[in-house]
């Protein structure tokens, strides 16, 4: 057998170099999450499909990648759906297991399983790969990292607000410039009563959501298909079309939804700025958005989206404050507030807009090529030695290679020294250190040559 | 529905102080490859069956989890093998993709799909976790991680040697005392030649490796059973029952081994023992074991096995030479050595012996405890000002909690320092410092506190 080997469509390896930048970013996030007390949680790649199935809606159930049960998994399959090809029915009976789907889901279902050992309010960060069975496409991966912090256990809007903090630390830290979205999902139920949408509510939601793609025109155009009367949408226009500043949006929100609703939202939402007034960044813009809906999900309070202000590449940041995450697992009334940072798109902004420090990919500091069997030893106890001072150090392995490609061999993979040892280092105990990159070889004592690697000299 | 919900049997959630913990050991296992010039390589976690399948066996295919296909999973489904239910045919027709097994033949097929852009030898290391259909018992898990560092394309017995210095260095810097465990495939077949034992190599090497299960007298009767004369097991008897050091090995093999392969596997042994011999550490002990066959997969030099000291626990690290990883996906010849730590075994040893540092999974520096919502602003402020210097810092973010509650929530997360921010310091412009360990209070000017924090004071 010697078929072509390929990778599952949709799914990427990552080289060295792609690692280390995306462990920078990880790193980074993780930095701050520590520094806000969020501390680290993992959970199973596998869940049962029990706890998976009917949180993400129809579409959400249908991208599920469910596992075929171990050794004989026609045992629980009924014989008529068998007979009949009943696929529905099938999936379920074949396969108990699934593919995790995002890290809310399996979040709620460890919140709840571990209530009575957990300290409240319980602040978690995670960051694991997903599974969904999208169709790919450019920047849409079927395995894709999330990075998800939460805090369930508290209303307080203080944590509200420390999620825009921590969104604008992550991106000073990146040096990356963004707009950070805000919303109240109380502020689009008190809009939909406005309207008197009543149970057209999710339409009206979701076709807001696209206004950053149709534009307002096309908001209007497709509700009007949908059925909302020209009354109904002059408002809605008025609303959307509004032009200001946080400030000028507030009044002009406290001036326009005057039902309860939309009355809490607008004030949580200018509890929130308020509390964020001084905290500004030049690398984070923070603006309220009032066609933000981040879906239908569990949102009830704050909702949060981030984007580029360098690269059009969609949202980069979600997230929100839902007072029933674990009610379906059966801990009701239990607020929370989260965010999730995308990580595939940030590292796209971040290589087109060269924001990696340099440095983060390079290769080993030292590559040691002895001249012969002795001169390898030798190379033994020197690399032990570099090793013990915190450098990374290598010994080619292979002493019949030419010379060239020894050389390649450091070149290519972007080691800083190359040291020779042959019979002259060897019987005068020095090392002949070439700098790569200038090409510059010096004779140096072991220490010396240690400390020029390290810097110091 | 409030379904009680649960996790699939053989995973685990990991709670944050477990995730830190664990973090240690891959933090440490990471540098100490990266030391060596290893970089890091990340491959999916599905992969498609054809390059899973039949490279672990009979026994690997059926541990393997099958990932049922996305849509209409039956549309592959051949008619005559769905009306007899024909397990083995529907199994490849219903899925295509499976979950990672391990993370060396995924190597072999990186390394085969990139060959014309990698820098040989190539050098990678690999944490990520993988999944087996095995059925769960005390230490052994369907979702586990492994911590693999290879290198392909060089033969250079070096490369062998240094396997066991990353070895040792990574157990010098957990401070676990093991035993490092050599042998040789070669050996192993010099060993059935000399027996003669022709077919039943198989068995003669599978029966030998429980022998530190079963003992010699056990290795005997099994092979006994399965037909080997007295004249064979007399043989190996004095084989196996050989004691004494490294040296003396070597010389008992020297005399014992007198065909081609398995001289060729002494000097092998011989050169890697040797290549080690200033390399010693109080934490590793290196012994060449006669028995060590490490199963009878793609192995064909020297074999690694690590076990712990202290803790009777089997197993922690694998590895060894391969001639021909990569045949198998059409790059035949291409010789590599490398190593497996098995990350769940060692975080249990280290549980056991509690080796891991203090501190690891320490809570926050501070807990700031505002007293009213002009004091939480003020709180804000602070935090901000303890987070850019490096500090982790929390608020309690429900004014209307009881002290007590507070004071709990500081100690069951190990919180270091509570801040309280009352009337008396928002106009006084200081900050009363409570150490919770010692209860000790003191009022501090900001600066002041964060270098009492910071441990600088």
């Amino acid at each position: 057998m010697s078929n072509k080997p390929g990778i599952p469509s949709g799914t990427r390896d990552f080289l060295p170099s792609e690692v280390l930048k995306r462990n920078y970013i990880i790193d980074t996030i993780r930095g701050i999450y520590a520094r806000y007390g969020y501390q680290p949680l993992e959970t199973p790649a596998m869940e049962n499909l029990s706890t998976l199935l009917g949180k993400y809606g129809d579409e959400g159930d249908k991208l599920l990648y469910r596992i075929l049960n171990s050794g004989d998994f026609l045992k629980k399959a009924n014989d008529t759906d068998w007979q009949e090809k009943n696929i529905s029915n099938l999936a379920g009976q074949l396969a108990e297991k699934g593919l995790r789907y995002d890290l809310t889901v399996p979040f709620a279902r460890f919140v709840v399983m571990n209530r009575n050992e957990l300290t409240f309010p319980f602040k978690r960060y995670q960051i694991q790969p997903v599974w969904r069975a999208d169709r790919p496409q450019k920047g849409r991966y079927r395995e894709f990292y999330q990075c998800d912090a939460d805090v369930i256990g508290s209303k307080s809007l203080l944590l509200d607000a420390e999620m825009v903090l921590m969104i604008r630390d992550v991106f000073e830290a990146l040096k990356m410039n963004v707009t950070v979205r805000l919303n109240n999902r109380k502020i689009l139920d008190g809009l939909s009563q406005h309207l008197e949408a009543g149970d057209n509510f999710q339409s009206l939601v979701m076709t807001m959501d696209k206004a950053d793609k149709i534009g307002i025109d096309g908001v209007v155009e497709e509700l009007t298909k949908q059925g909302f009367s020209e009354a109904q949408t002059d408002k809605l226009k008025a609303y959307l079309g509004f032009e200001g500043d946080n400030r000028a949006k507030i009044r002009f929100l406290k001036e326009t939804l005057l039902n309860e609703t939309g009355k809490q939202g607008v004030d949580e939402l200018e509890e929130v700025m308020e509390r964020l007034a001084q905290y500004w960044s030049k690398y984070v813009d923070v603006t309220i958005d009032l066609t933000l809906a981040r879906g239908l999900s569990y949102y009830t309070g704050t909702i949060y989206e981030t984007v580029s202000r360098d690269v059009q590449m969609g949202s980069i940041l979600g997230g929100g404050r839902y007072d029933d995450l674990t009610g379906v697992f059966g801990l009701p009334d239990t607020s929370g507030v989260g965010i999730s940072f995308g990580l595939d798109r940030i590292y796209d902004i971040m290589s087109q807009l060269d924001l990696f420090p340099s440095g983060i990919s390079k290769g080993s500091d030292v590559l040691f090529i002895p001249m012969d069997r002795r001169c390898e030893l030798a190379a033994m106890h020197y690399a032990d030695q570099f090793r013990h001072h915190d450098l990374s150090a290598e010994i080619y392995p292979d002493l019949n290679h030419k010379m060239g490609k020894k050389f390649k061999y450091a070149d290519q993979k972007g080691i800083a020294y190359a040291i020779i040892i042959g019979e002259e280092e060897f019987t005068g105990s020095f090392l002949t250190v070439k700098d790569m990159a200038s090409g510059e070889q010096k004779q140096l004592k072991q220490s010396e040559a240690i400390e020029v690697i390290k810097g110091i000299l």
